[in-house]
């Protein structure tokens, strides 16, 4: 999926996916019971919590369906992410989570930059908040390729001319587009990370619509993959509740 | 430090200390370093935490001295606590982590309650703000000592005859003192620990002067104590830099 | 709804009600618009405000229909409130706000309970999180007045005693009951408010099912009128969309 | 400060200032002191408010001071904002705020680019976390003004190849700088305020010491000006107490 281009010193790269790796995780569908059972049992929901598997099961959907949603929260999971600013804009919208991000100012940032591939359907029909997306033709790939890797060339060579000429990163990385790739680590608890894929997955079973641009929802489906292995009861109680974040 | 006394039915048990146990855990200095990292080496940050010791101490005490505070969210921390409602009115209004507690509409609450013990200062000179706390005098102390049983000992009468009577316990627990016990799961990152540890701890290094009640101040003290052991160079640098959250 | 009784030096007063007052607000709907219109329009949403009340009130619509919560956060709502403790324990776990509240360790507290009035239902029926409340007989009630009535004045006077004694308030207060009143101004938004009352609040028309107790429900209902004066028009879209909070 | 280029159909602008409006506001001085005295004083702190204008002003020293920073969340501030992309992504780090801000995908982007004005110091010196600025020559800062006009011109027009093509605003909109104009709405109270131009100014009286990139302390002080202007005793004291955030 990627291709690398000579610009001089460097070699520019193109890309047209994101990477999403779970780095450290302290979640699993039991912090949620000793969370909620604590408060009908007071000091003994810790050692409960392996108690009844099939009670579990139904006390995770029951929280779930009813909107209860503290009980999610006692859990953490870090995403290391690499994905164009243009997401990372959007990502960083979600305002409980923590994120460190590459800094375009301490470090001289590398040629990567996003192109859509393929399978990117690049025609917008419908009005604002309820777009569909339909195919491209050839003509527009070629043409959405062309001139994305042509300004994206441009614009890493006026970022290394300006670096060049002693010029300080922070005022010469102005010109890199917001396909330009960056990574960050982001950490979130189970509750957050549902009310982020609410938002930013659509899913005919949701019971609330949401339109969320491809590029941020192939972070979302990795993310979602990721904690579906770690906290598979509370993953399927989100997907069987209409995908609401409690 | 408890003493148990008969209620009737149930066993009436008067306590001075909190419990505080780290039950769950994910947080090490390391997890400092690879947030801090990202920033300038981007994808390698995560292969350099162990590179080097001492300039690992390093960064994280510049980090703590410049208040550059995200690196440290990426770690958590929950704590089981049992102590009085009037401690936890004052820790739940920390809005930055996660809490679940027993439930008085859920259970029945059990007859534990607080009664200072024989080290707690009874006598508050000074002025809002900057109160001082001095000893008490042994009648004073036998005050406080009968006045919260006999308190007590009436309101959980009260408790049991209206539960007795059929009343719900939402209501029954209406009477119930705030030095009863409660128990509860709180999760914090280590930012969020350092933010109350800095407001509910009164020490003579600290660049903000704080005057915590000294029950909170316990409760405080113990996860420090904890904290200190799985985080000790953060720790370090958190008492080393006026113990200000970053 | 207040009933006041001689105890010794201070009149103890016992109330069914609580005391809410909007003391302080800047949101109107057309808050909602200039912010929501931002999006497509940039600089021109604020002139664009007033353009046209037929398409606003679709535009407050749809977007709480499809829960795009961010433009309903640009406005603010201070309420004063007089209420039982243990409606502000309640309350408080609502993070999203912003709260100052009369102080047990600066003032003396003044003897002011609560006590379940005529119409408050006292027996519970079913089970956790599902629970449904029916008429108490004369009997319960009688049983509830009583045993409150004489449980606060008990904590009252072991209050008193202990002050009088020269024990510092924050010690002395460990006695009294959660139903004292306190007080205190609480600031939120109208996305934040929208979330409260969606929990808050039992009704019939509400997608999700909420199990308030039903003294923090009086509190959201007063609150919920005095936001309905205000912003007419989004409240009227909440409720008509299932009350759930964007 | 702009200047404008023709670029086919449309014009393109280059500036070198921000915008920053304070649009509405709900913020006094004595929102601080009714908030502060409610701990004291209970239900009498609002008539309160007023009394005495040289307590007052010693009311909001004391709490600027020692920290206790819940009394300045009662206040709210929305400005409206023009900047840069690059400024907004780290503006939007600041999670105690609300913002809605112009789409790429909802509409068509202007072409408003920033190019860093004759005052701009262009040359970085030290190292990261204590970088120190000093001035280009004329020929670096010719160099940044061509390459950066180039770059943004050869980004427009493929920007605006592809929307002529039929391909969407959110796939094109990839090849636009992180120098491209955006606009914004930004709520929040006092005290996150405070914390955002504790951190994003660069002032001798600090008590911390900050290295904020010169454009976003742009914003920054406007933002603190018209702040001044509506809280003057509080902005004072935050300047006297260090610019430290309560």
């Amino acid at each position: 999926m990627t291709d690398a281009e000579d610009a001089g010193t460097a070699e520019v790269v193109f890309r047209s996916d994101v990477t999403v790796e779970l780095v450290k995780c302290s979640a699993e569908d039991s912090d949620v019971l000793f969370a909620a059972r604590v408060s009908t049992k007071g000091e003994q929901s810790l050692e409960d919590v392996h108690a009844d598997p099939s009670r579990s099961t139904g006390l995770i959907n029951y929280l779930l369906r009813d909107r209860h949603g503290s009980p999610f929260e006692h859990s953490t999971l870090t995403y290391y992410v690499q994905a164009p600013i243009f997401v990372f804009r959007e990502l960083m919208r979600h305002r409980v989570a923590s994120y460190n991000e590459e800094s375009g100012r301490y470090r001289e940032l590398r040629p990567v930059f996003y192109v859509p591939g393929e399978d990117r359907r690049l025609v917008q029909e419908g009005k604002p908040g309820a777009y569909r997306f339909v195919e491209g033709s050839p003509g527009q790939h070629k043409t959405v390729t062309q001139a994305t890797r042509r300004a994206c060339l441009e614009a890493y060579a006026a970022y290394r001319e300006m670096l060049e000429a002693g010029v300080a990163r922070e005022v010469a990385r102005g010109v890199l587009p917001v396909c330009t790739y960056s990574s960050m680590y982001a950490t979130m608890n189970a509750r957050a990370l549902m009310n982020f894929l609410s938002l930013r997955t659509r899913r005919d079973n949701a019971q609330f619509a949401s339109y969320p641009q491809r590029e941020i929802e192939m972070v979302a489906e990795r993310m979602e993959e990721e904690w579906a292995r770690v906290m598979p009861l509370t993953h399927a109680a989100f997907d069987a509740n209409g995908r609401v974040a409690p």
